[in-house]
């Protein structure tokens, strides 16, 4: 049994086979061979050898073309290491006698040799380390030709260990057999927690190096409620989570019955509750736990899971889909939310040190309009089919907010004279979550038709913390006090205007805000679908002067941690039978 | 005549003869050859070519030991490339026909060789590049051998181009020679905007890519007001240019006349003129131009210029040449503010994405406390020598500051136990530069003596914006009214409860933001040595009521744009000879 702490980034016990997930996006198993297959895998190997060493030979042809033998010598050497007899007796060793697959065995062999490399001191070893990568992953592609795996192609339950997983990498699991993740990397907040979130299975992310100690196939237990993760765990622990996941399923029970009714407080305010998507099939689980709409449609993932940038045609479908689904309900879109290195087929600005604090989201829109213009149109061309309400993220300045608007008014303009419907009836709004947003709100009011706050970039920018750097992310927290007067400010300014205001950060979506929240003044809350029911109970179990006197109580408090006390304090008062 | 547009980030106008600084430190500069020196310096290139392959085959035979001779051969494959008869050929006929030196003909013809492997199409054919200019490094290095030049060397006056400088590299420069300088890369507020400002330089960071079509040599015009760099300018843009040079240096000599009147508003309001520095070098240049003490020491760059971390007497040492220097006037010395991949032999951590928002600062010196306290020690150690006043950056929140007292305390009993003298009776003070600070303001009162706002990482923070990168560099301004505002309420908060508070980032060394700084009620200014005489010019043309009553007009505007242009026009009012 080993036990791994990392950042618990979505809640939940999952138990089951873990599964690697290269960092080249390979899935290299320690898959057991039975004994008769032994003869075809090492014929694989040799194929995958010989073709390999073909196309090496090819390139080393090209060079000698342009520059002649002797610059073409780098690619005989990669040769000659690929065809090493020392290597090949290696592999077939272990494929022969361990029964490791050929893909292990490479993967293992390789890797052995390059830490050599980097052993030796000299100027440039570790360099050479690189070359040795290098016919590691051409092997690879090559073995796994055709059968390499992707994620999306699972058969069976699986728990997922990963160096990192790329939002797209993320967004590609199929629900129905990834059971739950732990990535070396990441932090709270991150994407990849936001999507384990989404799709409602356990996450634990920056635990710190670990993959070289596994190889797959093991029992694996992920304690998303407090960071840990079990690899092959002890018959006693393994009986304890079996229990714990029994709860959860009889909490998950109870709050079933809550879905049809209202999220009102008791003493009779309404409190609107909104789901947070990323898919157009979101939206059923969304309406399914009780959302009375979308209050977040995060359209960046159109760009994320393919190869190519969405077309006007590809972000209509998707968002008549959303639409259609929600069936007269209301939908807040979000405009393009990411950084030029997420986009297929896009120039990536150089040096960009801190992309954070870079060119993304709306910075990144009104700096390539075409590519805005594009997704604008099929957001307005969808209000035809159904309400929406379309959302600029990231507005750190005035001018800024209404560079975006002319775009869209620019949109308008062009729709009209190509005769192609849409409704010009559509509110406009904003992310409140740069801390000059906040600073600014009273002229932000005059602009805007609605406000949402999001709490992931606020607490990042206004802490100074990357959300995914695991160094730094015990300093990020809603429960700072600093991010909580901040929250105040933009609930207060926006409803001295008589502005709506929203939440659709993941705090919002954590039941123990719920009542600060409330007593902020809150009355809008967007969520991920799994959090819906748990934060309806909370507000079916309070009242909100109970939730003003608490608010006021904690907005004394000096520090993250008496604020996190305070809140689970309270929470278990008025829940006793909540999981924190 | 070839103009390029970059971004302004330290004032004045240069004029000279432009050198290359390299990417890997290697100054290589076009020169040409006597045509007597053609013997010897082949001679010289044959020497190179045979050191360097007796290093690589020296690599050779250590791989080939610990891993075989096949994968020794990608040693044989560099030594074949270095030995290739065709480059020898290519390089004799550069040395011998055009008089280039050898490094000059090593770095093109080995980057064109490069080239071609970047344009050819193959998965790894980019990758191959880096073995050529892997080779490229290597005989430079031995070519250059002792002669290597870095740019603490220079014997004349010259301008420095330059992809991107390192602080060390900057902080190395000898301000006797180098008279200005170009980077590629960075923007306003980078390090090198800073050292540029200290050092009383004029710059222009982040022109974008333009080394490739210069050599070194040609005449230079570097614009630090306008972020200009003109490239071998024609004869009217350099009259034109000297003229402005002559403009800069009257009003210089009529700054100088200050140097000894107070900076006194026209109603007798006191204001404080502090320096900020890097070297205990600067001290005398701050005291020549009339600062009271020093408001801002940068200790980091102890850190920054020596292979190894300094020890307690190199710190020692350096903080009491300051106080001896400033002969009992104030020192402000603020504690290690710099990132983990800035220290020499230090761990780095992985995965830092968003350097900007992650261990640095005061954050890594809790993390490496054992190297804080060898800091602390020395700042303590100095209290014997004169006052000073010790001040932490980056605090995020409360208890980060807490642990910070903590450590010196601890460091405080530790040399009572070893009997080494030192005084207890020092202030201790912290930044306010991260948004959760200045929002916190009331609950930090409590806990220091005093208070410094950083406007170069409030700027950041609050605005979400690298101040290096150059894509967005255009939002990172100190005129966006919301900073305004946060330094407003910084301002008001410590005045509130009577502690002092002064600003040290780069606003307060601009003219622009003198008037709208008094009328927040700013007394205190710490700012490069260069800027004093103009700041306090400033002051001494103006009453406070009269900056209040601006101030409050500017605080009521809703953009950067339209707060600059009245910060200007105000500025340009009271003193209608400022250079702007």
């Amino acid at each position: 049994m080993q036990r791994l702490q990392g950042i618990a980034v979505s809640p939940g016990v999952a138990i089951g086979e873990a599964i690697i997930f290269g960092n080249e996006g390979f899935r290299i198993s320690r898959r057991f061979l039975p004994r008769e297959a032994v003869a075809s895998e090492l014929a694989r190997l040799d194929q995958a050898i010989a073709a390999a060493a073909k196309e090496i030979d090819l390139n080393r042809q090209r060079v000698a073309e342009q520059l002649g033998d002797d610059y073409a010598a780098i690619f005989s050497a990669h040769l000659q290491m690929l065809q090493d007899r020392k290597l090949r007796e290696e592999l077939e060793q272990m494929i022969r006698d361990r029964h490791y697959s050929p893909e292990y065995s490479v993967s293992r062999a390789l890797r052995r040799y390059a830490k050599v490399f980097l052993s030796l001191e000299g100027d440039t070893m570790a360099e050479r380390a690189n070359d040795v990568f290098d016919i590691e992953k051409r092997l690879l592609r090559h073995l796994l030709g055709e059968r390499r795996e992707g994620l999306g192609e699972l058969t069976g339950e699986v728990l997922i260990l990963a160096h990192n997983l790329t939002p797209s990498e993320t967004a590609n699991l199929n629900p129905n057999f990834v059971k739950g993740f732990v990535t070396e990397t990441g932090g709270p907040g991150s994407h990849t927690a936001i999507v384990a979130e989404a799709l409602d299975i356990p996450a634990v992310v920056g635990t710190g190096p670990f993959l070289t100690e596994v190889s797959g196939g093991e029992t694996l237990i992920i304690d998303g409620d407090n960071g840990l993760v079990i690899l092959q765990p002890d018959e006693e622990t393994l009986a304890r989570y079996r229990h714990e996941v029994d709860e959860h399923k009889q909490l998950a029970a109870k709050l079933e019955t809550l879905r049809d009714l209202p999220s009102d407080t008791l003493d009779g305010q309404h409190v609107t509750m909104f789901g947070n998507i990323e898919f157009p099939a979101e939206v059923k689980p969304c309406l399914d736990r009780g959302a009375e709409g979308i209050g977040l449609y995060r359209t960046e993932f159109l760009y994320l899971t393919r190869d190519v940038q969405p077309s006007e045609s590809d972000h209509l479908a998707a968002y008549r889909e959303v639409i259609e689904a929600l069936d007269g309900r209301p939908v807040v879109m979000r405009t393009l939310d990411l950084g030029a290195d997420k986009i297929p087929n896009f120039p990536m600005p150089d040096d960009e040190r801190n992309p954070f604090l870079g060119l993304r989201s709306t910075r990144l829109a009104l700096k390539h309009v075409d590519m805005f213009r594009i997704q604008l149109r099929a957001m307005l061309r969808a209000t035809t089919a159904g309400p929406i309400k379309i959302m600029f993220p990231l507005i750190t300045n005035l001018l800024e907010l209404r560079r975006a608007k002319m775009v869209l008014s620019d949109a308008m303009e062009d729709l009209e004279e190509e005769g192609i419907p849409f409704s010009r009836d559509i509110d406009i709004g904003m992310m409140v979550e740069v801390p000059s947003a906040v600073v600014m709100m009273d002229h932000f009011v005059q602009e805007v038709d609605f406000f949402s706050i999001g709490t992931n970039d606020l607490i990042q920018y206004a802490l100074a913390v990357d959300r995914s750097n695991k160094d730094v992310a015990s300093l990020y927290t809603g429960s700072d006090p600093s991010i909580l007067r901040l929250i105040k400010m933009a609930i207060d300014t926006a409803a001295q205007h008589d502005k709506p205001i929203s939440m659709c950060g993941q705090m919002c979506g954590n039941p123990i805000y719920t009542m600060v929240l409330l007593g902020l003044g809150l009355r809008t809350f967007s969520v991920v679908p799994a959090a819906i029911p748990e934060i309806k109970r909370v507000c079916r179990s309070v009242t909100i002067p109970q939730c003003e006197e608490f608010a006021a109580r904690v907005m004394s408090l000096e520090s993250a941690r008496d604020v996190k006390t305070a809140l689970r304090e309270e929470l278990i008062k008025i829940l006793p039978d909540q999981l924190i």
